[in-house]
């Protein structure tokens, strides 16, 4: 039960994001470095994002399959920039039912190796293509610098690997897959993204190219919501994975993969809360209306519960995630303070002149004050509900949207982009090179986050050169401070 | 696709039962030893298993939660039972992110030190209690005799992590949890169990108690299904967790861990198998009924799969999973196998003359041969089908009961228990000492498999002695051969 309140996002956001992660009791650090344990409440979020893509994967003829925990080292090697990129964040098992093992195991940072070596054997045809599963699962990435969520040495997540006969038909797989993610995250999460592809060095170790989403925190730093990979025939030629075409010619195919992990949780925190702790999207809040009695004497008490009952049962009909807050000995306002650092959308309060009105009071977590609260007749109270909870869910989309559109900028020249990534996103015609990006990283802390779909209607524009170092330009591509 | 058949039953059991999940394509030996891949079909399985087990947690309020897969060897060692039952099995991660690793870490065999040391921190008073809390993860415990799904060195499973006021509180928990794992396996999986509890050298290490549900597999050996534990005060202690009662005296918490895992597949796989392969209850098929359209002409093509969409629609809109098969160049008795061996429960063929008669055909997958077909005319398609449906499922309970009944003996003596056991299982009156166990085991294969709890009114009856050895009886316990 909280009882504290979070450090203000203004004093310290660092600070204000760990408070409310641990007060809305969403997670906590594991006794083993780097590691966290999720506790139910943020498991419930979760559940619901796990649940809103696993329909989406399913919907587009996307299978589940399990794949081990354990890949040989070898596997690791077999593709030169995977193992490249993956190698110092790796957890080794040596040891095994009590002996050395002859050749050592890596604990899954991701699995296309597993899948490569896999689909070479279970492709064989045309007709086997395309090939198309996800898989839900940990992995374990060492990090040096962890953070609740955002950077954790495990984490959860879900993995597409697929196979395909065609180039074309690989890419439109990858794009697909980006927009199921945005899908979820603007409609589920209530989190705007930007859909964008990554420069060479950001993308994904052994990919040909990285789609991302990125969004926009609440201190306007910039986070990598979900990646999806063309991995063009890397790991085809990796794992020689080959099939029969149509001609009876043999051919190498194409593959892809994407994940969307725990971090999402992390991007909801940043995304909405507030300094009275979490906002939750009504979409995906496990309780989305708390039921709030407040009597004085044992009569009104008897009432009021009676009448709560009735409600309840009313919005359970009606489909509504509710919960009776029965709790006694606690004040009005310390139960209200609780369920606001929960970030539950609607809080429903009845006393006792309520029951006489046959009415109750409905406040909004996302509108503070009186602007928030409204009365109700318990006539219908199901369907003005799920209303307010719609127009809810619209409304801190539309306030996340407006909130990012005060801090996009465009910026003519390198100087523009140091002033405007102080406190926004700076949008530039940039090379894409390493070169560049370690320069601006090096003097303004920006990286580059993405090469926006929608704002570059081409690459490699004629004429056009990067805003920081003259060269060509890729494209336009938007620098910001990131997690 | 299947084009072999399997090694009949009577031939080679276990090479039966390797033969049907590989050709179901219900997973493969992954390229470390002891670990599998599972492919879609099966993960379909386990998510019916998991899904169904979920939602009964859920209903008795129990939360999910994720705790790491990562457990310090020092927690490992904190309860001594459960260090010394678990130490050969476990798999130790020596390296991170390049570097040695201070104290090695045990990738987690089960989670209660993890729970443990987590409730010690989480709970303070009565008000916290029952702590409720389940997780879905894989753990992995080092197995030198592996089998797809029986036995794996990586498995997935739920562990359910409980903490109570009082030790009548746990145990009804253990067991309340212990009618879940029945009614899913004898209601959703057709598997029909002997709930029972474990002889003191069966039950889980670190525990006070462990209940158990058995069946029969298709060759008479047992399978255990799943188990409850009652924990008493042993993890309490180790891990030093606390309450503060209603009189305001610290007391010690009760608890109880309880867990069902992949290892179910393998149940379904030999509970119901036959010599063309698998067959699945209806409750739990990912694909209940399978539309085989036959045709020669073109002409006949158009007209049956046109027919064939109408009845496919037809069925989904009753909430049937159902799977066209649409495939061509395959001959109907290539795709009848196909279905038989993936076990589907119903085949509906559609012919030229079904099309002229506004009928279908349904084929029983539990019925062999003709008198497990039976016309049907499209109208109300939707409810014969859901009718028929529901009769597969109680009869292949109904049926592997039948087979069970037929093998379970009572045994007067040591010599009747020896013979009992080369084709059945034994119920004996016995001590529960692990002497008698251990020489049982090593004269006739069979062992303790639980104390029935329906056939034990009571523990330690009086005069009753143990039909091996002479000492007093715990009760009477079931033997047999085992996986």
């Amino acid at each position: 039960m909280a009882t504290q309140g979070v450090t203000p996002r203004s004093e310290d956001y660092s600070r204000w994001y760990t408070d409310v992660v641990k007060l809305a009791e969403l997670a906590e650090n594991a006794p083993v470095r780097g590691c966290m344990i999720i506790k139910p409440y943020g498991y419930e979020l979760w559940e619901g994002i796990k649940s809103a893509l696993d329909c989406r994967f399913k919907a587009t003829g996307h299978r589940n399959a399990y794949f081990p925990l354990f890949i040989p080292m070898s596997f690791i090697e077999k593709e030169a920039e995977h193992v490249e990129g993956f190698k110092p964040e790796l957890a080794i098992v040596t040891h095994g039912g009590g002996s050395e093992l002859e050749e050592p195991l890596v604990v899954r940072p991701t699995s296309e190796t597993l899948f490569g070596e896999a689909y070479a054997r279970w492709i064989q045809s045309y007709r086997d293509l395309p090939m198309l599963i996800n898989q839900w699962a940990n992995v374990v990435r060492w990090e040096m610098r962890p953070r609740l969520f955002l950077r954790t040495t495990e984490f959860l997540w879900q993995e597409g690997h697929t196979a395909h006969a065609t180039r074309e038909e690989a890419v439109e797989e990858t794009l697909k897959i980006l927009d199921i993610y945005a899908d979820v995250s603007e409609n589920v999460c209530a989190v705007p993204v930007i859909k964008g592809r990554k420069s060479p060095q950001e993308k994904f170790a052994g990919a040909d190219d990285t789609y991302t989403i990125e969004s926009m925190m609440g201190n306007v730093w910039a986070l990598q919501g979900a990646t999806s990979h063309f991995l063009g025939q890397n790991f085809a030629k990796a794992f020689n994975i080959q099939f029969l075409d149509e001609n009876n010619e043999l051919q190498l195919v194409w593959t892809t993969s994407w994940g969307m992990t725990t971090r999402t949780v992390g991007a909801i925190v940043m995304t909405h809360g507030d300094d009275k702790g979490l906002r939750l999207p009504p979409a995906l809040a496990p309780i989305q209306v708390v039921i709030v009695p407040i009597w004085k004497t044992a009569e009104e008490r008897d009432s009021v519960f009676a009448f709560a009952g009735e409600v309840k049962a009313q919005l359970e009909g009606a489909d509504v995630r509710v919960h009776l807050d029965a709790r006694e000995g606690l004040s009005p306002g310390f139960r209200f303070n609780d369920w606001e650092m929960r970030g539950v959308p609607v809080r429903l309060e009845i006393g006792p002149r309520d029951v006489a009105a046959a009415s109750v009071m409905l406040s909004r977590r996302d509108v503070p004050g009186r602007d928030g609260k409204m009365p109700a007749p318990i006539g219908n109270l199901g369907a003005t509900v799920n209303g307010l909870l719609n127009e809810i869910q619209a409304a801190m989309l539309a306030s996340a949207k407006a909130f990012r559109a005060e801090h996009l900028h465009e910026a003519a020249t390198y100087d523009d982009l140091k002033r405007i990534v102080e406190d926004g996103w700076a949008l530039i015609y940039h090379c894409g090179t390493r070169e560049c990006e370690d320069r601006i990283k090096e003097e303004t802390k920006a990286t580059s986050r993405c090469f926006p779909l929608d704002l570059n209607k081409e690459w490699e524009p004629k004429g056009k050169t990067c805003s920081v170092c003259g060269r060509p330009a890729f494209g336009r591509a938007y620098f910001a401070r990131a997690y």
